[in-house]
């Protein structure tokens, strides 16, 4: 095994049932090896994995838990025949996607007794993600139990939000007694992309307003002035600000009222309309899948498939338009995440006749699908337009080997 | 008495146990009598009333129901020695305050058995107001069996909304079989105000890109452009958009399931919890009231009360920076309502940093308390401020005329 740099961080994502993983070289900042483990605790889960050594593989087998899934995960990257590393004492540490601390942390954080204690606080904030994450850090502790483990909080980008944009126009007791308050989230994507958009601009980050639109599935827009998110259209939960792939977004909250009071659905019924069968795929019924929308406009113009994106892109522009406002004007605004990066006519729609905002498109090079950071505006635009490809796994380990410097 | 115009509107907003009432001179557009009936179906009602010939009066009785309100206030009308009228037949028509007309009407009507067909079906939209408009015309049927009567609909001038504004990204069912949509209301005012900016101005309303804030006890902002309403800030119901006196208004979607599922509180306390005890009543502590809360700020710098206005105001400006994208621009900027019309810090903190959309307040005019239209805008705005005092009943009064005629 040729020499490497002097740091390799594991990052893990860890679901419910699943852990995703990245091997980060940091000298090069290259991808050693990355996959995922899916179907944890069902009948058959799915490996799949690649690395700098070999091509994409798939296994099944039986995963009881997340310990074991681990396991796999660090005997593939040991493997002799054909793994990246000669032992997993080469793994230098793990950095953690974690979904939400609260209001506690602002920043990275190793992880302590303390902060496992604050995710445990913060079960009833993010039922489903908080105790995931708790079963990755565990089967750390099982597995390499001298690892160091570093974790960033989705919601931590965001803490810089002050009171007017964080609070709700409820009973204050409900923010006091019961945490109900806006948080955000995709913190790590929104972060990474701002720092990015300085760095390629060779402008200090201090300098600029950022409005920047994190299109995947789930998708959520920051405004980011000297560098700190000011507000976030996600709140509560994911489900509120922009329409995504199953989820409903800003709608009157009288409806989930409403759908109880008078269509005599259970509120468990409600949950699921609003989270499951709502977004593109309820208003469009085709799908929640962007590639199939776009596929439906372009080649087949479907009417359903056209009005669902109008109404997608309108509430995009609608957020820009309140992010202009709220950071009294705009320098920079950024396209990111598989849609944001992927899908030429959203963009070319989102900022159709937003002159007055200055966003004007270069609608050649929006066009064009290519790797990379680009420039879309056009030479003219006083707000610069960029495509950055978002990389949460990278930003996790930089800031995980910040903490450990 | 003397001799009149010729033609005298009674105008009538009808909630359940009350009756708004404004008889009109349509030659001078001047107010002869207003008044109201309160508590109808109560032990006692109050009937309020005062005309061009008697300062206010207040009187005590029982009134049992909406046809004997109407009764009472039409012998004040005709009263020999107080009144304003030598008989009914001098009332040559009514103009009701409706609430909801699905998306029947785009402007005002004479009432017709179809039109209350409509209401009808439309009483699961707007299960408090409607009934209450359905008496009412019921009771001019009653009294004034001869009498024309008109409605102007709160929803009608917002049917101009495109649909990527009036659908939300639910399932496509739950508009087409349930009607679940952005409506829109404060319909009549927005109008109203933006008819008197245009004239105001004198420039043509199609020449104008203009938001409307009407800031009442309850409040919203409307877009638009070429006289048409694009977009509007409350929805399916009024409980949407920005913060009001005792409603939440835009909130994450999750949160009435939240507090059901997490907080174990039962739909209709949630739904109380959102409408009646939230807003700035819940947020501050304090009240409802705006002119409390700025008494608060201003002689007691009351951080609880200078929080709240924080937030209201935060969202007005969000609303802004929204519409100035949707509209791609703006000319006017229109404050009107109770609260829109006379709180000077308000209209000063809204309109505080937003230069990039071309707003700068003439700080010096915004404090001024003074009656009919102001100018709010510093010379060199781009954008031109305006206070308008709102007039519903003048509006209502005059799409009745203008359908009679």
């Amino acid at each position: 095994m040729e020499k490497r740099g002097k740091m390799r961080i594991l990052v893990l994502n860890c679901g419910s049932s699943s852990i995703k993983y990245q091997l980060i070289d940091m000298e090069t900042e290259s991808l050693m090896a990355e996959g995922i483990v899916e179907k944890i605790g069902e009948d058959i889960a799915l490996f799949t994995y690649k690395s700098e050594k070999y091509t994409k593989k798939k296994r099944e087998m039986v995963v009881d838990n997340h310990e074991q899934g681990l396991q796999l995960i660090l005997e593939a990257l040991i493997d002799p025949a054909n793994g990246v590393l000669n032992g997993l004492d080469e793994i230098d540490a793990v950095g953690h996607r974690l979904v939400h601390a609260g209001e506690h942390y602002s920043d990275a954080v190793k992880v302590t007794e303390h902060v496992i204690q604050v995710m445990q606080e913060c079960v009833s904030l993010a039922p489903l993600h908080n105790p995931a994450n708790l079963k990755g850090i565990e089967a750390v502790k099982v597995n390499m139990p001298n690892c160091p483990q570093c974790g960033v909080f989705d919601t931590a980008f965001h803490q810089t939000m002050p009171a007017m944009a964080y609070l709700y126009p409820l009973p204050l007791e409900l923010y006091t007694n019961y945490k109900i308050r806006r948080y955000g989230f995709h913190g790590t994507s929104h972060k990474y992309v701002s720092l990015k958009a300085a760095e390629f601009l060779q402008r200090p980050l201090e300098s600029l307003k950022i409005i920047t639109c994190h299109l995947g599935n789930g998708a959520s827009m920051t405004a980011i002035k000297n560098g700190k998110s000011i507000d976030t259209s996600m709140g509560f939960t994911p489900l509120e600000g922009l329409m995504m792939g199953t989820r409903c977004g800003d709608i009157d909250p009288a409806i989930p009222i409403h759908l109880q009071q008078q269509l005599g659905l259970s509120v468990d019924e409600v949950n699921n309309i609003l989270n499951k069968k709502s977004g593109m795929l309820g208003l469009s019924h085709i799908s929640n899948d962007m590639r199939e929308i776009e596929n439906e406009v372009l080649v087949k113009n479907n009417p359903k498939a056209i009005m669902a994106l109008d109404v997608y892109c309108y509430r995009i522009k609608k957020y820009i338009g309140s992010y202009f406002a709220v950071l009294n004007g705009l320098d920079v605004l950024v396209f990111t995440g598989g849609v944001g990066e992927n899908m030429p006519i959203l963009r070319e729609q989102v900022c159709r006749d937003l002159e007055a905002i200055g966003i004007k498109l270069n609608l050649e090079e929006n066009s064009q699908r290519t790797d990379g950071i680009q420039v879309l505006s056009a030479n003219d635009s006083s707000v610069t337009v960029l495509k950055i490809p978002t990389n949460e796994e990278l930003m996790i380990a930089r800031e995980t080997k910040r903490l450990l410097s």
